[in-house]
């Protein structure tokens, strides 16, 4: 397990992007919003363009707590070569994936509590041989597990879903909705509530894949034939989740009030409320691996870096919930 | 053309639901609320046991304007026997039945201004002969207009959504996001904008039906080989449409404010949405018909019927909306 007083790694995401704007508008933020120590990990010359207070080049996280009261402390990995903000490079590319990788790495080994991960181009990340869907994928297999065990959980200060199958055409989420999928999704989000957030006894909330949940049989059946079977069998581990529910009716505020974390059939049913209600604020985690693993639920938009316009609210909120994770997880873990 | 003078006529849905509760709140809410007048169609003695204000027994809908500074005016159409708030009956439906057809012929003849239904139970309506799919359907068939071309909005203050396939499994809808649904929802959601609402240039927005929109063809290929095309062919007409947009950015408060009405190839796509944000004042409109109906987004909540805590506000909205759709089918179809 992480010591929880170890500095968070923050990877910089494509430097060409807004990554290290917002890295460094959060530690400007440090004081106002109690974010726990972190250091970026990147080239340093690309936080220089956007970013106007103090960098301090450290070489080792354990000189991260020091430096982060004076400036924004950053791991330098590789020169990523001139950069253009709003224009990547394969240089830039590599220079995340170093990034990503060291930040794993320093996770996983304990010397960093947490990785926070900024936004990567994935259309770049594949020019420089990277192989995997995602950043997800890729720290998943550096930790050992399995791609299916690792589950994506988007989140903000009211809301909290699970997108039960993610990056797939509409035509194929139908028959990936199995008795199997409902019930590990079903075990992982309820033990995420715990280990992460602290949860005693998680209330789960599941949406029907179909338009009122199918009403009875009458819209589609994947609710009665394999949903309601799979969450009785959750019911019977001690899991209290709900029969699903018609997905338009469970996202106002007094319904979302009702449960710690719904979960979805698929991306845009979970998503769509999500960014409706928290599009500024959402953060992504990654339940189901051994290091605490968040992200901001945004992209490298490219179209705005170097305007100094980018906000960093949802950045340093994947700070403050990896936070919370840490402080949680010293609980459950022990 | 409708006299745009003429009372409202809504018909009170289920007596044993929340409809007669409603009707009576948004009676006593007509000043504050500046509300057009209407009458209610239904048993008058439906309206004794949930509200306390004056009801007045109309015979014609020209009495009803009068009647409306002094009391509910309610044009009786048939007793339905014993009520019981809550709970259901045939005489109930049959009611229910009976003051949809009546409102929407006087809607027809121009004695009606416009048409607000009141929540029903199909499941009732289906034990005493109905045989539509819903009251939309039936109202269609009775304005003569094929099925196709009735297109269901749902509006509140701050979004419109039109879904372009209703209630259908999800495994179904891929195959009917045609061109020509494309093609036809799309000149409805044009014409509707101008006709109802006198947005002189409406901007239309629309949704992939993939996750990222497809993400060009690497989830899926429905926007490219089918809705791109389809897009064209509206912008030849001269209708302002966006190409495909991926669901879940395209609804919070800034990308709300970039178009008027937003398409979405499924139910839940369009309105997890708009219930999430206007679940107490959404209304739903039928696009395509010769009369203005509207309704209320919600049930007959038979769970709550009865205990006088009904929230009226999704009413007034329906009521609010005909009297906008009215004033501006004025101008257009003059």
């Amino acid at each position: 397990m992480a010591d929880n007083t170890a500095p968070f790694a923050i990877s910089c995401g494509d430097p060409a992007g807004i990554g290290p704007e917002i890295i460094g508008k959060s530690w400007i933020a440090r004081k106002e919003k109690c974010l726990h120590p972190f250091f970026a990990v990147g080239d340093i010359s690309s936080f220089a363009g956007i970013f106007d207070g103090p960098v301090i080049k450290i070489h080792s996280p354990n000189q991260a707590a020091d430096a982060f009261s004076e400036g924004l402390p950053v791991l330098h990995v590789q020169d990523s070569g001139p950069l253009t903000l709003g224009s990547p490079s394969m240089e830039g590319a590599g220079c995340a994936l170093q990034a990503l990788e060291l930040s794993c790495g320093l996770a996983r080994s304990g010397s960093a509590g947490a990785v926070v991960t900024g936004p990567v181009s994935k259309e770049q990340l594949y020019k420089v041989g990277f192989t995997h869907d995602g950043q997800t994928e890729f720290i998943s297999e550096r930790c050992g597990v399995a791609r299916r065990n690792a589950v994506m959980l988007l989140a903000g200060p009211s809301l909290r879903v699970i997108p039960m199958t993610i990056h797939m055409p509409m035509h194929e989420v139908p028959k990936h909705i199995t008795r199997n999928l409902v019930i590990s999704r079903g075990r992982a989000a309820h033990r995420g509530m715990t280990r992460n957030f602290g949860i005693k006894e998680p209330r789960l909330a599941i949406a029907g894949l179909n338009p009122h949940a199918g009403e009875n049989g009458h819209m589609g059946r994947e609710e009665l034939d394999i949903m309601i079977p799979a969450l009785e069998e959750l019911r019977n581990e001690g899991i209290n989740i709900s029969n699903p529910l018609p997905a338009d009716t469970m996202f106002h505020k007094s319904a979302r009030s009702q449960y710690d974390v719904a979960l979805c059939p698929y991306h845009d049913q979970a998503l769509i409320p999500l960014k409706t209600i928290h599009f500024y604020d959402g953060v992504n985690m990654t339940l189901g691996l051994p290091i605490v693993r968040t992200s901001p639920d945004h992209g490298t938009a490219f179209n705005i870096a170097g305007q100094n316009i980018a906000n960093p609210d949802s950045m340093i909120a994947a700070i403050q919930m990896a936070k919370t994770a840490v402080d949680h997880r010293k609980v459950f873990d022990a």
